[in-house]
């Protein structure tokens, strides 16, 4: 039996392909409708099967949904949030996939608590690429999804979320939005702040000497710019914290070098490139 | 017909022993004589067949040379050197592949330029992995080899470096020793030391969260400590500078999110993805 009767995913780009793929993959639906707000992404949307069926139309979509998933760009999330609240029914779950929480749960949670049972989620699955093309049903596996939980959160919604997520190959991870956003400025905002300031830094004579080093460290800078303006925006205080804690080592690295000072060097090296061995799938 | 009758190899790690599995492949020498500090690398070194003979006896592995190669960490390559041009014969070339080159190539000229051909050379071609048996002889293809060339440089020595480098794969790029340490601290210095920086501003909660972006901009902190400790030091000036200029970048970016200047923000990750966008091999 399908998990849910009709999901339906808002924003059918790189995010929201790859969960209709999944989801069809896995058989965790019976029906999927894809949401485009224009009809050349409808067209695209279609012809990548990633849905079932696809539309422009919001409100009718949500309609007699088990699961209404926002996968829209975050400065986007909010505002879809409220048109969905009207029109979906008292049993389903609300969910978005937005890398920025506390603003868009907060937002979402004073419009919806009554209405509908909205849990946040980050699936920190994604690419520098973009667009539904790029899609694809395996690009959850093993990653780690956060849900985020409040007061207001119905833990009946949560934990079937998180099974759905789980069976789309996912890791779970609940956290507070607040604590979803301090950790993820540093592990997502953080480098890919440093990764555009490392690209910026380049010139047309060292871009030629490009070996692993540059290409791995800039890959990120790739990334659509509209999306990182926004999740910096909305995540700017856990985001300014990341960069001017990462830019206090730096400095303390740039300091030893001038010094000569070999065994702060070392130790620096040291203690760095243990947390980097340290990381999941290394 | 080979290139080389005989090319030593001095160290034989990573890449010494990808030189010596290349020369192989590609026929470039009649013999391949490895340069070891210990028995244990010696032992290894044979095992890996990147070479067809490896000795401790430095002296005695460069005599009768035609190419003598230094593989060594960037600290040692000097002191290496004079040693070998006491016993190289006169028309042999020695080279190098240390990351950096301005103090390498000045010291070793000052004893080297009567006695032998010294050419600098920088393959970027590498890993965070070390060790020969992570050695492999197609990690040259497609890399970029920087070759040096001063006022004191044996053109002929050079083309015919150049040539050998080419045989293995590289693409060539000929540049004063001041311009390659210049370009490289963008290119090389720089990425490592904030992918090191990076590493370290994680804590535990945030490397459970990692994903793409910290993986892909941590990864080469995964590499030596001590070599790049030497590297850092040996081209602290451009290592210095470049960082300092990465860091006013990041510091423009800083002010733009904490002034929600969304105009400008979006121009800095615009400009900073063009530029990654144009890395070659993107």
């Amino acid at each position: 039996m399908s998990m849910f009767k009709k999901i339906t995913i808002i924003g059918v780009g790189l995010m929201g392909g790859s969960i209709g793929l999944a989801v069809k993959k896995k058989r965790l639906a019976k029906e999927i409708v894809g949401v485009c707000r224009r009809e050349s992404s409808r067209q695209r949307a279609l012809r990548s099967k990633a849905v079932d069926r696809a539309t422009l139309n919001l409100g009718e979509a949500v309609k007699g949904a088990d699961l209404v998933i926002i996968a829209a760009p975050v400065g986007e999330i909010v505002g879809l949030a409220r048109v969905c609240v009207k029109f979906m029914k008292k049993s389903a779950i609300l969910t978005d996939v937005g890398s920025s929480k506390k603003h868009i749960v907060s937002s979402i949670e004073k419009f919806s608590s009554k209405k509908t049972n909205f849990v946040g989620a980050h699936p920190m699955a994604g690419s520098d690429k973009s667009g539904v093309e790029n899609a694809g049903p395996g690009i959850f596996k093993g990653a780690v999804c956060v849900l985020t939980k409040t007061a207001g959160t119905n833990t009946r919604a949560l934990s079937r979320l998180g099974r759905f997520w789980k069976s789309l190959g996912c890791r779970m991870l609940i956290l507070s939005p607040e604590k979803h956003d301090e950790h993820a400025s540093l592990a997502s905002y953080l480098p890919h702040a440093a990764s555009y300031a490392l690209s910026l830094t380049q010139n047309g004579a060292s871009v030629k000497l490009a070996a692993g080093s540059l290409k791995d460290t800039t890959r990120v800078a790739s990334s659509d710019p509209e999306l990182w303006k926004d999740i910096f925006l909305l995540s700017s205080g856990p985001s300014l914290s990341a960069i001017a804690s990462f830019m206090r080592n730096l400095e303390k690295l740039k300091i030893a070098i001038k010094r000569r000072d070999e065994k702060t060097i070392l130790k620096f090296l040291r203690r760095a490139k243990k947390i980097s061995d340290s990381i999941p799938g290394r």
